[in-house]
């Protein structure tokens, strides 16, 4: 009847303890305890051999009843969970949790999609719901909706939102395509946010507010509760949709490029959420980095200047659509052709689908702005050329400036290519008329110990210094997030006390994911000396 | 040195106490106490012989320091501190506290713009900014912007976004034209949300989100500190402005014009937020009920029929408007036209006016949907033509379809007609493509104490009832905050407890608003049994 208590234990629970306890979660729902499927629960870049961030068990509930009786066997043995609904995050960490020894919650298996209204365009999720499961539904039902995914197609619709995650589609402008949350909360129960607080009230899923304060970006990049169940907004089928290119020549022409994108946001002439690459990191996604350059060091000007050109990329290369009536895309085109090519050498071009067309398109970037979830991009941790690459996210806010882009970009630069070495591979992601997210990929081989080392102290640099400027984290890797919260010290850190003052409130025994995005919990916070 | 102390205390706090701290608080800034000076402060629509809701005292602070001044002086005396930024929240209790004796804090005194950023389109505000101050100062500066306003200009920017309200231009869509706050907090504290919790950190009013969880949301209807600052997204001029005008002349053309309004804001061809009104509420902002009925029933339908004609206002009546190029407006136009004429007898029009010529219209609807504050519409409290009119709003959330718009209009008609014998006043507000508010103005004679009783009653019918069918309302009246709180019951308030653990645990001392939106602290809680 007893289950074998693995190695590695939560703090201070007892091996007594935690055998009961598991004997508990193994009869609420399936649990993993083996070495060989706790590997699978790793951040998957990490170097092998160290050993942080490692899970002692995983729990794979299917209902909400079941997440809501594993937190409340948590909350008797004290132990820690670190919940995700798919894991696949990375470049943050995957699905590791930030306190050895944690009880992973693994959502994987609560995947259905609960309902889907083609009249007022939405659907409810639970949180394994993959982009490709969601579309699959879509599809099934024969709704003429898309859905705003991310590049990558496999992680969780929910998981994405919770972490602030980036889609592309003008709904998700702001990341704002939610509507209405359950929750399992640290005591146990269910609650609702919004207008699903009322029993059957049908505006649960499209009206964001709540009558009282507003929850549901409460639970967002926080660990005060397991999302159970989320609203997504879908966009009924344009008659048209274009997708565009923008590419420029010289790397300073990042500021006319940031200047003109931000006034065709703010006039809404272009609604979606574009993506604007540098040479070195749309090379990595179509080649790799030994034909071009063969150095240690970071590859010089000139190299780009030759890869930008014989890669048919540009220096800088912007990906983006338009939606809608054909007229108005007809319209919307020719003004933004007119506006960016006022930039010596700069070109737009795109074609224009029709909505049935959207899933056959080739490019890769082509089907995610139209909704259709898709790995292709997933081989630009290649760009080395080791044995199996991997990449650390550095993603500061900016405004959406020429001044910005250019400031954060040579910041970032300099730091990546000085301090580390690497080379600067950048993507800058406008998620409204007003800002951007710099992402920065810190690439490396996972297989080389010193490598990976140096990527990560690199990260650990950029969060620093970029903070020294004004420049903040959107969202924080695992192995930094208390870093990137400590820049975040305004009136000696009134934010972070006040979300502490919440977190032992709601949560009282601490079990919910400790250390997620620097927020410990009290117990956690004393042994730390914070 | 003492001040008098005035008759009406805070609950538990003695006269000497209250003394005491009355002297305090007129060190830290201006502190009114007479009753001509506390007259000011009552809910405007109350029965004047009524006595509840009624100020101790009023301060009025200037500046952020003196606010923490009063929140420690509050703190020390257990003083329940009730805020508003001008008062102005006629219809749902204006700036009248929630329990006797609380001391009111006015911001009316802190109005200054602080910053209007004319490229990155935002501007940062004071609490006791008015939209008419915002747009006089946006014009002083000779901005090309726009501001997204109420159709009333004489209240707090901040404030609305505080209680959620809407407002009308493409931006404001689910009230969302807000982004970044400065809060104190009931330890005196100030704490800046979002990327302003770094130092220094540009996209404070940009960027909406936090690295952790955002807490924006979490201070708007509720009682969790007192924000000083706040980021409002502005609009960069439009090349053309057109708004419109849709009529109908039957009741049941609701439903189509309904389902018709949510493909063209689902499609992003109407971006607005528009006004649907009924031929009731459009009489009462033109015209008084004498003329056209003097039966003490409900005006018969028939009546209503003849008004709509008489006053060329239909049986329904939306308010619409488009901005963007000539080009797009007049591809739209069409696309509307087309689209609502399909209903027998339906009429679309509207007129193209440039930018330069917004302030200068006549419509105070036109002027509204152009961002120019006026007060023209103040005047449908009138309709009953009794000495003073009031009105006391009731507003559900409903799904924007035809189906559910009709069965809220028959549910509320009936319930306002049958119950109440009170004509149907009306104002369906779609805050996004997906849901609307639907306004009910339950109108009358604030110097009649029966009708004035009657309305109020009237009122909290309409809370119970509406909520039987899954309607909530989006904001409460002073008077019927905790009933309207209560209909959000789902597994036994799971909301609410969750809401009172964090206002418990962030104002212990439970001195920021009690009882708003239902919110209690615990003493009064436990006093009250719940």
């Amino acid at each position: 009847m007893t289950t074998q208590a693995p190695p590695l234990l939560p703090p201070g629970v007892s091996a007594g303890d935690f055998a009961a306890a598991l004997d508990e979660l193994a009869a609420a729902c399936s649990v993993l305890t083996s070495e060989e499927e706790l590997a699978g629960f790793r951040d998957p870049f990490q170097f092998s051999a160290w050993e942080e961030y490692a899970a002692s068990a995983v729990v794979m509930p299917e209902t909400v009843e079941q997440v809501q009786e594993i937190v409340r066997i948590a909350n008797r043995y004290r132990i820690p969970l670190w919940t995700h609904g798919q894991g696949k995050n990375n470049g943050y960490g995957g699905p590791a949790p930030r306190v050895d020894g944690s009880v992973v919650v693994s959502l994987r298996n609560m995947n259905k999609v609960l309902e889907i209204d083609p009249e007022c365009a939405y659907a409810v999720v639970e949180p394994g719901v993959r982009w490709f499961d969601l579309y699959e539904a879509i599809r099934a039902g024969n709704h003429r909706l898309m859905v705003s995914v991310t590049d990558l197609g496999w992680g969780s619709v929910v998981g994405n939102f919770l972490e602030n995650g980036a889609t592309y589609l003008p709904v998700a402008q702001d990341m704002n395509a939610y509507c209405g949350m359950e929750v399992v909360l640290a005591n146990g129960e269910v609650m609702r946010t919004g207008m699903g607080a009322m029993p059957n009230n049908s505006s649960w899923h499209v009206y964001k507010r709540s009558l009282g304060p507003t929850l549901d970006q409460l639970f967002m990049q926080s660990n005060f509760g397991i999302v159970t169940k989320l609203g997504v907004w879908l966009t009924p089928w344009p008659e048209c949709y274009m997708p565009l290119w923008l590419r420029v020549w010289k790397d300073d022409d990042l500021g006319p490029v940031v200047d003109t994108l931000r006034q065709l946001m703010l006039d809404r002439t272009i609604e979606n959420v574009p993506q604007i690459w540098n040479t070195i990191s749309m090379a990595s996604v179509i080649s790799s980095r030994a034909p071009w350059y063969q150095g240690e060091d970071p590859i010089p000007d000139d190299v780009i200047d030759h890869m930008a050109r014989e890669l048919e990329i540009g220096r800088w290369l912007m990906r983006f659509a338009l939606y809608g009536d054909e007229a108005v895309v007809d319209h919307r085109f020719a003004k933004i052709k007119e506006a960016f090519e006022r930039i010596p050498g700069a070109e737009v071009w795109g074609a224009k689908h029709a909505p049935e067309d959207m899933d056959s398109l080739e490019h890769p970037f082509d089907l995610v702005q139209a909704g259709v979830p898709n790995l292709e991009i997933n081989q630009m941790t290649g760009w080395y050329g080791g044995e199996e690459g991997g990449h650390i996210g550095f993603s500061p806010v900016a405004k959406l400036t020429g001044k910005d882009a250019t400031a954060c970009r040579d910041l970032i630069r300099g730091l990546v290519q000085n301090e580390a070495r690497l080379d600067y591979a950048a993507v800058l992601i406008p998620t409204n008329a007003r800002s951007f997210i710099h992402v920065t990929m810190v690439i490396f081989d996972t297989k080389n110990e010193t490598e990976t080392k140096r990527a990560y102290d690199t990260a650990k640099l950029l969060v620093r210094e970029a903070a020294k400027h004004g420049y903040g984290e959107y969202r924080a890797h695992l192995d930094f997030m208390d870093l990137a919260a400590e820049q975040y010290s305004f009136n000696d850190h009134a934010y972070m006390r006040f979300v502490e003052t919440i977190k032992d409130a709601v949560d009282p025994n601490g079990i919910f994911a400790p250390g997620k995005q620097g927020i410990w919990p009290r117990a956690m916070r004393e042994t730390r000396g914070g």
